[in-house]
């Protein structure tokens, strides 16, 4: 295994290739799907958090692979999951190869489950995306989030705990057709398509690649830089979720907190040449530059 | 994907190569983990569990990664788990190349976790196990197991239950100086290294491959073999482990269910030529003619 620091593991397979793979699950957002009685989206949430962050590294996704375990086995949820998971598959033109579901009596609550995935990609070694051309003056292009996506959702339930709303309410905010439980079940966006068309299909070059999970901002976005280089983040650069701003208020949560646990509207950046940033933006009608790579070290805000 | 209806996933890789991959947990065999307060061994069943599979198809594993869900980390249970994993990959040569540590307040018990693990490993197309070769007359080569392995501790605790003994008594049996907890806890064992090196390394040809796990003899035999052909097992050609005899005696067991639960001290069976399987002996001192294929379907004894 080669360690560069990033989101995903790689394995040389000859031919200067790697095999890029990843695993993660869904966290307590699952505790939102039990809550809310809805399992048909949790599995592309499942898919997303593998394939994103092995897409942080320039690799394909080639093939996927989920555990589910549970207490007593309910086919009818089981189905649900998988068709999220297919879904999620689909979404990132990757395989489901295999998966296991385990049943082990007295691990989980009644009526709930675990899951974890795991993905495989495969990437040439000039592909690779490492960090290392990054210069002071690049561009972070941001695409948009869905939502909450996969992380902070011990904090996000806290809030709607200390509102007066519950997962059934009509969400304040918005046109209010949606619920509060399905706007925090949005599944998490695949950025699979976007990330490779623009890096190995019109070579514009991606340098670094953030997938924006738990720590946010703060601890995301240094881990594909090189030593000595920070980033300045745009402000108001880019249209912030109303569920965010919903939560700040509610929960009085300080700024800082909010940019260090959620992705605040901004799923995933990729770091790129000024030139190359212009280009991507006419290609991805909904990315902006969010930032760009600064001289201080760390995550300043302007 | 090419399904063989084997135990793990292929996907081409180009090269005339495929990926094999598989996934797997260990189970209720946690919950002995827990009570007795051992922790450091547990990994190599999970390693065990995935390796085992994909190398019943011929492929030799490149890496594995794990996930780890607990409700509240306690570091120094996390480290013991991840030395077995270490252990499991070191004794199945392939790379842990990564890893998940989840901490979801609410889904476990205090003090409780659960594990997945992923393996990934390549095959020559021309190596791949498949079946295909079988013909009646071939026979099993039987790889001893070390103990319960990863399977049936849903049962294997019920007999505990059921009998005078607990996890801290001395085993009836063997020279006394093991615990019970001791007992079902002894690491699954890693085939790798025997089936590839007399598979790949002598070419002595492995045609359909057993890894015995939940289902025993009669779920696990059946899923190497082509249409139309069965296998009769030498009963008394290897031997059974004393726990098992223990469990059959206390718990009152029916044979048929200890040979469809246990792996009744055969975790690994390779169909063979009668040749083959002879010069297998020579390699694998320890490996023993357990059965021949028949012309009746299914799995019957002798």
């Amino acid at each position: 295994g080669v360690d560069i620091g990033g989101f995903g593991g790689l394995y040389p397979i000859g031919g200067d290739r790697y095999l890029v793979s990843g695993t993660d699950g869904v966290g307590t957002k699952l505790k939102v799907a039990f809550e809310v009685g809805k399992h048909d989206t949790i599995g592309v949430d499942l898919v997303a958090m593998s394939v994103n962050d092995i897409v942080t590294l320039g690799a394909k996704p080639l093939f996927f692979l989920d555990y589910f375990a549970t207490s007593r086995l309910d086919v009818d949820k089981a189905e649900q999951v998988v068709k999220g998971i297919i879904d999620g598959c689909k979404g990132s033109d990757c395989v489901l190869l295999g998966g296991e579901t385990a049943e082990m009596p007295g691990f989980y609550e009644e009526g709930e489950y675990d899951l974890s995935g795991f993905a495989v990609g495969i990437v040439d070694k000039a592909d690779v995306i490492d960090g290392k051309g990054i210069r002071v003056g690049d561009k972070l292009v941001g695409l948009p989030s869905s939502g909450v996506h996969s992380n902070g959702f011990s904090l996000a339930r806290k809030v709607l705990q200390v509102s007066d709303l519950s997962f059934g309410s009509p969400a304040p905010f918005g046109d209010g057709r949606e619920t509060m439980g399905e706007v925090l079940l949005e599944p998490t966006k695949l950025y699979v398509r976007d990330v490779l068309r623009l890096h190995t299909g019109l070579k514009l070059r991606v340098k670094g690649a953030v997938h924006v999970t738990g720590g946010g901002f703060y601890d995301n976005i240094p881990r594909c830089l090189p030593d000595g280089v920070g980033v300045k983040i745009y402000k108001g650069s880019w249209n912030v979720l109303p569920i965010f701003n919903w939560m700040q208020d509610v929960g009085q949560i300080a700024e800082e907190e909010m940019y260090r646990t959620f992705n605040m509207g901004v799923g995933f950046i990729m770091v790129m040449s000024p030139e190359d940033a212009e280009e991507a933006l006419k290609e991805c009608k909904d990315a902006s530059i969010i930032g760009e790579v600064a001289r201080e070290e760390g995550v300043a805000f302007a």
